[in-house]
């Protein structure tokens, strides 16, 4: 068993051949030490192309998948509401787990994670996420060097289309984990609490369905209050009007070139009827191996470095601005460049080596699950503050280790 | 005595013969309706030069100033903890008053200000301030043609020099008005109200000396919270670390072609010794046309209107970027420029005609002393938050006529 894994790596089951599993795919196929063991869907030719294009093992019943012992890891990139269920199944069956933010769509269920976790000693890390993107990663290397003196202020604006990109009807749901607040606000939130230092203490913002035609919450602003003096000040808008990526010279979230085109998503919705856009939405899920590289092909793999827009990071003594392929430091003796290292094709590459490490029991990321229902309590205080604009307290926060806002 | 005034357009009389001043001389010589006429300073050499300059009377004791009738409005631009008492005796002695910001130090002093115009039957207008700026009044006209739905957030984050420019010990104490807060905040508070309706309801943020040597705060970031539903998200950093002047072309907040240069501010106060801060300030003041011209004659005057960085203003179905020579709109059908004039070598001939109108009871500005007091208001409450982080209630402020979040 143990000669077997080191010949295959980690073999990963993936529950759900969505668009999480879409967008992780060429990272997962790049990773020396991951194999597409096997899959668990509800659609039967998703099932019967994963058997073709990777050899691997179908399911139509995910619990069968968890039976095989040779399944080291789980990546359940499944919808947001399911999230609990695989994640719990999985780990009662000994393995650990690659979760897709947000972890669950509430803290009691992010809770049952974490107490699952813990009983059945296995890790989760909840990712892919753009907390593990590169430059994020360095930017906090940067901090925890202690040379600028404590974080201040960590300032991001992300303004997309995400709110007008074909959804399914849970997707605009709030209560289903739908919405940029669950969706997006994990990774901002996350980001922001890795950046700050991790031990958020309140949250003070307003968010808002600016089109009551797309249900759930289109936009928020708000700042988190963290032990050791830094403020984080967000904000998210999914209107696609202004789109972010401009100031990454126009280089998509995913790493992709990009023709900025303000309201285009908008356009393309209202010319659609009826169930085009749940039909729009199953296109972007998993067709095959070959239906996929074809969709590549006009762009080829990434060549860029996946970001969740600029932040800009204020300490004692440095600004930083932290771009995609480079941070920005601005300080007392002027400015200079610190660039990042470009993804090489598979974008996800950072989550891919945590999780191989976790399971090898290697290391522990930051991101498990642990820190993770942090984040998701961040997402519902965003919610509740929305409604009488008082700040909640946050007590599930824990501490990004060796920063400096928590040497004392 | 009208017909004077007919030839002579507003005969100014200006308190203050200092750095305010000097800012605003060009316009105030371009301007066809108004007239340097008098000036009281307690510096000798700049009465003497006033009087040669421009055939004005210069007086030591701004009392004598304030007796002379044919001052039709005075100009208070004097220390901050000194417009309280000049702009009361300017009001006592029957003139209207153009009242730098902030407009003090206290809302205890405002509200003796607000008072004296009211008793006195004479306007105050606060300013010159950014909120005068071209493209702010022309993006609050977009916004109150209501096309766009209602205000939902209004973002700003600038990143200056300030606390690094040459100050007078005064201008380093929070208590005589001094900080970014009661400096800057000024203007940023002011325009953020302009922009999302006037009324804050609450406020909350985080405000910090990041540099014990500079004494007073060198940053804040927070949320004003509106009647009817916007939000502001406000940052300033006048740090000298990033500076935001970049996102404008270059184009410094007076309109100037710009070196941007991190730091360098830092490095010429390290060079300095003793009294040499106080000093280099003081030859900011006002030391004569001459002396004026040729400071002046390496840049011209500003070709580029004024702005204080850029702002982006998201609404229910547009955002909109105002920068200083334009405004970008984002929304459903693409993205279009709104241009916004030049200043024809009078940045601030905004706050000069408002003047000039309010002398000849044509019309009031937005900013007289019963709204800026609102904008003092949100900065004695940024203060306040940061000492618990809770938001802090506002109670006077003013609405913005025909804003859309107030019609319903």
């Amino acid at each position: 068993m143990s000669e077997s894994r080191n010949r295959a790596g980690v073999r990963l089951g993936i529950i759900g051949l969505g668009r999480g599993f879409m967008l992780t795919l060429p990272s997962l196929l790049a990773h020396p030490d991951i194999t597409l063991f096997a899959a668990c869907s509800s659609r039967s030719d998703a099932r019967k192309r994963f058997e073709d294009d990777f050899g691997g093992i179908a399911y139509a019943d995910y619990d069968a998948m968890l039976g095989n012992a040779d399944v080291d890891a789980v990546y359940v990139a499944t919808p947001h509401e399911l999230h609990m269920e695989h994640t719990v199944a999985a780990l009662e069956a000994g393995k650990c787990v690659l979760l897709e933010k947000p972890m669950a769509i509430s803290l009691a269920q992010a809770t049952v994670i974490v107490d699952a976790s813990k009983t059945y000693g296995k890790t989760v890390i909840v990712g892919p996420s753009h907390s593990f993107d590169p430059a994020v990663g360095e930017a906090l290397q940067l901090i925890k060097t202690g040379d600028f003196g404590k974080v201040k202020i960590v300032q991001s604006a992300y303004h997309t289309n995400f709110m007008y990109r074909p959804r399914r009807p849970e997707e605009l749901d709030t209560k289903r984990g739908g919405g940029v607040i669950f969706s997006q606000g994990a990774h901002q939130f996350d980001i922001a609490r890795m950046l700050a230092g991790g031990v958020g203490t309140s949250l003070v913002g307003q968010a808002g369905v600016w089109d009551a035609s797309r249900h759930s919450e289109t936009a928020y602003t708000g700042l988190i209050h963290f032990a050791g003096g830094a403020v984080a000040n967000l904000t998210y808008s999914g209107n696609d009007f202004y789109d972010s990526d401009i100031e990454l010279g126009s280089v998509s979230e995913l790493g992709f070139p990009k023709n900025i085109d303000p309201g285009a998503s908008r356009r393309m919705l209202s010319r659609l009827a009826g169930n085009d856009e749940a039909n729009l939405k199953k296109i972007r899920s998993y067709q095959g191996l070959e239906v996929f590289r074809q969709s590549r092909a006009q762009t080829k793999n990434a060549e860029q470095n996946e970001h969740f827009g600029v932040w800009r990071v204020s300490l004692e003594r440095a600004d930083l601005m932290v771009f995609h392929d480079r941070i920005e430091v601005y300080h007392e003796n002027g400015k200079y460049i610190h660039s990042v290292e470009g993804p090489a094709g598979a974008t996800r590459r950072t989550v891919c080596d945590a999780l191989v490490a976790a399971v090898n029991k290697d290391r522990t990321p930051l991101q498990i699950a642990e820190w993770a229902i942090g984040t998701l309590e961040c997402c519902e205080a965003m919610i509740a503050s929305s409604t009488d604009q008082q700040p909640v307290p946050l007590t599930l926060q824990t501490p990004v280790d060796g920063h400096p806002n928590l040497r004392f």
